[in-house]
């Protein structure tokens, strides 16, 4: 195992990956901005360096200032969490020129999984299903509405380089497309530097599936079931669960193996995500792969009793997996929603600010990843994800019902500071979601119908009153 | 289910039972003394009813104030935690009396049990292995002599009425006897208005392991597994685990398989332990029965995903029991140890004051319980438990490393606050605990040769100094 590894990130997964480090006896370097000189992973870490000021491309994305930071502290390896530079090939590949390891897949692999279009290709060549729609990259609007036209409408135009919610555009009819083709490969160019894009068949009414997969770097892999994200606002994802509901146990096995057989195909190692779109008849179109441990990570650990962040450093370190496929049960169901610092109201506007309050919810089988604290100041300049709260139960219903308690516990408050839990506590409360019936499609439903969320944060219940007689005088607070 | 139940009781627990009522649609009445008017269960309570001043007697021990507040909320059924009234037959008694349910066994069961002469007879009788001693009461120190030296010394002299480590007196020989027999009946005189006592041989270098058991009221039983509890400070736990470690596999089985019998031989409803001693050769003593929750069940919880006081709530509102025992698995090893504000360097004496700063642990297979937070006032009427702190690992050793990171993540400082959290860590290092070769003595041995156990908490590093450049200068922390 490492002696010391360098944590390139912020907030709720920093600290994550410092909690297994030092598990493991590993030490800790957290490299931070300016902005989070006072933050929880940065007290917690064992060696701190400040790389840079607030924005990311000065701190989080400056590649050369972390590889300085890993040499200065001796580091051997480097986390990088999720987003930043987790799945930069380039960043990857700079840390093997400098003797570091990155913990992720080889530099290579990452770089063909994240142009989507050869994703797809080597997908397709593993067995994986794609949906309907081009393989290759369309270089002009002519073949864009060929495609479109033989898929059917609405389609989806996605951009090569995208990812992770962003480069894509829905389009419902012909006359829509070549607007939308324009505007997508501007937008790539911009985001991506890549203006390649494809089409796909847009399904609607599907549930997003994924598989966690992990594999070490001697060809051996398992996987770790599934997961369903389909309650995503924007292809952000708001609520998950392991393991996915309401699909047939023939159809979670398939996904499983087809995920860790396209991912074992290119030669993938460390802890994987394979993403599937699952329509009304259950049948399954591969999306992407992605190279990092996912924000949602947790509802897996919860189901499998697998820390994930623990096996990917013993991959990273050359460790043969320590897991065979028959040794991985999956118990129970865990429920995890997301706690952003925005305001469901506004369309999700960011809403920061100095935390006055902040007490997350605890109890029985109930899991917190927050690097919030009382006093903690929410800066504007990065994601809005304040919190996780992970549940565990025998059953959904059961593991929804003690969610609903966590959410409720949550204490936060601070001038201007809102939050998701309003708006996912409606999800909870749907009868859709309730009986797993859901699709994409919901919340766009809940915002379509949507009454104002009520307070802004919940609120715990004022003090009893010091003047109630001893058994004379009931309060009701609820 | 019912509808309303009423929490006697305070603290952590009043919490977890509130959080179980909640995950079940039961709403929930706390009960609180005016010096607990602000705290969280009672700021979190449906409904609270001030029941009378700081000192228990007049509050939480007052059992008709307790069911007049039922009586004007509307409450069903009491829950009345650990301590105080819930191993309180007549309370009990007085409950059903006012057709409120009691969740426990029934008072006879309760009162049966609370003897322990009385509890020795009727395990005996089911077959339960005792420690070698006297079954009946001693009424003269001529007979407590005459067992003392058939079972050889030490010996240990046990009040009938104590329980919870109360009441007992070690004996190591002849010549002490007769002043430890006069001592031990006048003190159980005092405390629990019973001077009966009897005498059993004092097994050192044993453990201390329990099992959990739930009865429902309809004949059939389960049990849980084991719970080793063996480090203990005189006789009250500091570190509990599930499954006891180092047994052999047909120890474990047969031990719970003869609490199951033992408890189900009486009539034994609700969740309760059975407690034994195990000697070097694995031979196991029987102890006691506890009628109530354990304040240390959340391991049993982890290790098995039962919610016992979901089950205590089911079983109390009369459902059948929804487990059967071929259905209970127990997955990998939990640890929980508890924080109290105590000075482990002046002997454990109460550390109260006010919170400061109050930040429990967090992350993967990590548990709190506790009604701490900031601004919290510990207040010395109390016990001095401020919080669990329960982990789980698929292995013990994982499990511990786990643990030692949890502990090292609190940040708990207030004016003349301490905790036992640097003891607990001492626990955790010692090379025989590691090994789990540790016995009830570890304890002792530790406080033997013991050094101050240094900062009076562990203090979270200092931020970052604001002057550190980007990439050129590093803090060490650690």
């Amino acid at each position: 195992m490492f002696e010391k590894v360098l944590i390139a990130n912020r907030g709720e997964i920093a600290l994550r990956v410092l909690r297994a480090c030092r598990e493991l006896g590993v030490r800790t370097v957290v490299v931070h901005s300016s902005a989070d000189a006072d933050s929880l992973p940065v007290r917690m870490a064992d060696e701190t360096v400040r790389i840079g000021p607030a924005p990311s491309r000065q701190s989080y994305l400056n590649a050369a200032a972390i590889v300085e930071a890993a040499r200065q502290t001796g580091a051997q390896a480097v986390h990088p969490g999720y987003g930043f530079l987790s799945e930069d090939a380039d960043f990857a590949e700079i840390c093997a020129e400098n003797g570091l390891v990155f913990i992720g897949p080889p530099p290579q692999v990452m770089s063909a999984l994240a142009d989507k279009s050869t994703a797809r290709a080597l997908m397709s060549r593993a067995g994986l299903p794609l949906p309907p729609g081009s393989v290759r990259t369309l270089p002009t609007v002519a073949e864009a509405l060929e495609v479109a036209a033989e898929v059917g409408y609405p389609v989806i135009v996605k951009a090569a380089a995208g990812g992770g919610g962003r480069g894509m555009t829905v389009v419902r009819s012909a006359g829509a497309l070549p607007r939308a083709y324009a505007r997508t490969r501007a937008a790539a160019q911009v985001a991506f530097g890549d203006d390649r894009v494809y089409v796909e068949r847009y399904l609607t009414d599907a549930r997003h599936v994924e598989v966690q997969v992990l594999c070490d770097g001697h060809g051996n892999g398992v996987h770790l079931g599934t997961r369903d994200c389909s309650v995503q606002r924007r292809h952000q994802k708001l609520v998950e669960e392991a393991p996915a509901p309401g699909l047939s146990v023939a159809t979670l096995a398939t996904l499983a193996e087809t995920a860790l057989r396209g991912a074992l195909s290119v030669g993938f190692t460390g802890a994987g995500t394979v993403e599937f779109l699952v329509d009304e008849a259950e049948r399954c179109h591969f999306l992407e792969i992605n190279c990092r441990i996912q924000v949602e990570h947790p509802v897996t650990e919860m189901v499998t009793g697998v820390d994930l962040v623990h096996e990917q450093l013993h991959i990273a370190a050359g460790v043969p997996l320590r897991l065979r496929q028959e040794e991985i049960r999956l118990h129970g169901v865990s429920v995890e929603c997301r706690v952003n610092v925005e305001d469901p109201d506004r369309d999700f506007a960011p809403a920061p600010g100095r935390l006055e309050r902040f007490r997350p919810p605890g109890g029985p089988f109930t899991r917190v990843d927050t690097h919030g604290h009382p006093g903690y100041l929410v800066s504007p300049h990065y994601d809005s994800l304040l919190a996780k709260v992970a549940v565990w139960a025998p059953d959904r219903a059961s593991a929804l019902d003690r969610l609903e308690r966590a959410l409720g516990e949550f204490d936060i408050a601070g001038p201007g500071v809102r939050t998701t839990i309003p708006f996912v506590r409606r999800v909870l409360d749907d009868a859709a979601f309730r009986k797993a019936g859901h699709t994409t499609g919901l919340v766009d439903r809940l915002l379509a119908d949507r009454a104002p969320t009520g307070a802004p944060v919940p609120a715990p219940a004022a003090p009893a009153a010091a003047a109630n007689q001893p058994g004379t005088s009931v309060r009701r607070t609820r």
